[in-house]
């Protein structure tokens, strides 16, 4: 395959990167997986994303350790309380210091060395946390970046970092993945789901995520405590 | 202190960023080293890293590993050959995939969570081996990333990213850390010292070390095969 018909996906086993996998996948394209270790409390995410990597029969799926050492800081990675009273205009404490920066960074190594054309990332900015980096602002200067940093860019065979699900309601996503034939019981968005992997339902990312299978008219698949 | 006088300092145990690790220390500010181990063949250099840690008497020296396989396909890593012919007009093999960024990105990360102003790189554009994530465009471009990237930026504590060898020849890098007194002997450059910790005298590093040393009229005091 060209260069053009090769992904590397950035793949958390949550709702949205799930999602991103299927609509890559259905193009046609050849995709690298590429899921991170670092030391998040809902490591059963990545039990998940092996489930995707299996179901569409992805030939590569890295899972990379990270240091967490400096991702310290973070209720989502630390000691401190995963917040559950709602969603708020403030940034909040599960996010990670430059998490996404690191993620595409090392996407970026990854494609260049695969010699693949585009990077795909679920980010979104309308049912979100309000985490700085996930803003179409923020993915264009990735891009910018990115086009100055590879020597695959240098040479003219630019890396895309594409992001299809930036301007779509959770409601919007959740449709798509269903149309493509997601089995969303095998992702997991919950920041702190139980020992049995059952989310909380109260925490931000379970009350997008339970909105969205609502707006749908459809229950949400995933076990609930 | 405050956030304006502390800083994230990446070291790699090399010529430049010891002596940006002096220039810094001169500045009084607090300082934070951030070294990688990321399957280089020169891990000797993460030693000398040790060394001027020491030396600067720096409270916190970070030594993040750092999986090699995103950085597949480099002769600084893998079993490629070292390219000993002298510098050319190309970026050599011993580029690796997207590094400055992953380095960069995880500096970010830690100048966030210690609540540090600056970032200060080594990189420099003039006797350097025509690395694309060593120029000046790319700087800028990382720099209006994390305006964008983080908590702090957003909140009106933005991370400045600094280097202040940039524009300085070899041998002005190497004038300007004698001045401040340091002791290269305890850094490498070297991309493939011998079991001893000697430099080869031949690949670019060397070459363009040496260069530097004699147009200081002195001699480079560290050891070569």
């Amino acid at each position: 395959m060209n260069r053009e018909n090769r992904a590397v996906v950035l793949l958390s086993g949550g709702l949205d990167s799930t999602t991103v996998t299927a609509i890559v996948h259905s193009s046609g394209m050849e995709i690298c997986a590429l899921s991170f270790s670092y030391g998040q409390k809902h490591t059963a995410e990545l039990e998940m994303a092996g489930r995707t990597a299996e179901k569409y029969l992805i030939s590569e799926h890295l899972i990379v350790d990270i240091d967490p050492e400096p991702f310290r800081g973070s209720s989502l990675t630390g000691t401190g309380r995963i917040p559950r009273e709602g969603i708020t205009a403030e940034i909040p404490s599960t996010y990670i210091p430059a998490r996404n920066t690191v993620f595409l960074s090392m996407a970026l190594g990854v494609a260049e060395t695969r010699d693949a054309e585009f990077i795909f990332t679920g980010v979104n900015a309308i049912d979100y946390s309000g985490y700085p980096d996930c803003r179409p602002e923020y993915i264009d200067a990735f891009q910018k970046l990115a086009d100055l940093a590879t020597r695959s860019s240098v040479e003219g065979r630019p890396i895309r970092i594409l992001a299809p699900l930036m301007h779509m309601t959770k409601a919007e996503i959740i449709r798509k993945g269903l149309d493509l034939g997601v089995d969303y019981s095998h992702t997991l968005s919950c920041y702190s789901p139980d020992l049995n992997g059952r989310s909380c339902g109260l925490c931000d990312a379970c009350r997008l995520r339970l909105e969205g299978f609502r707006k749908n008219g459809t229950k949400d698949p995933a076990p609930y405590v």
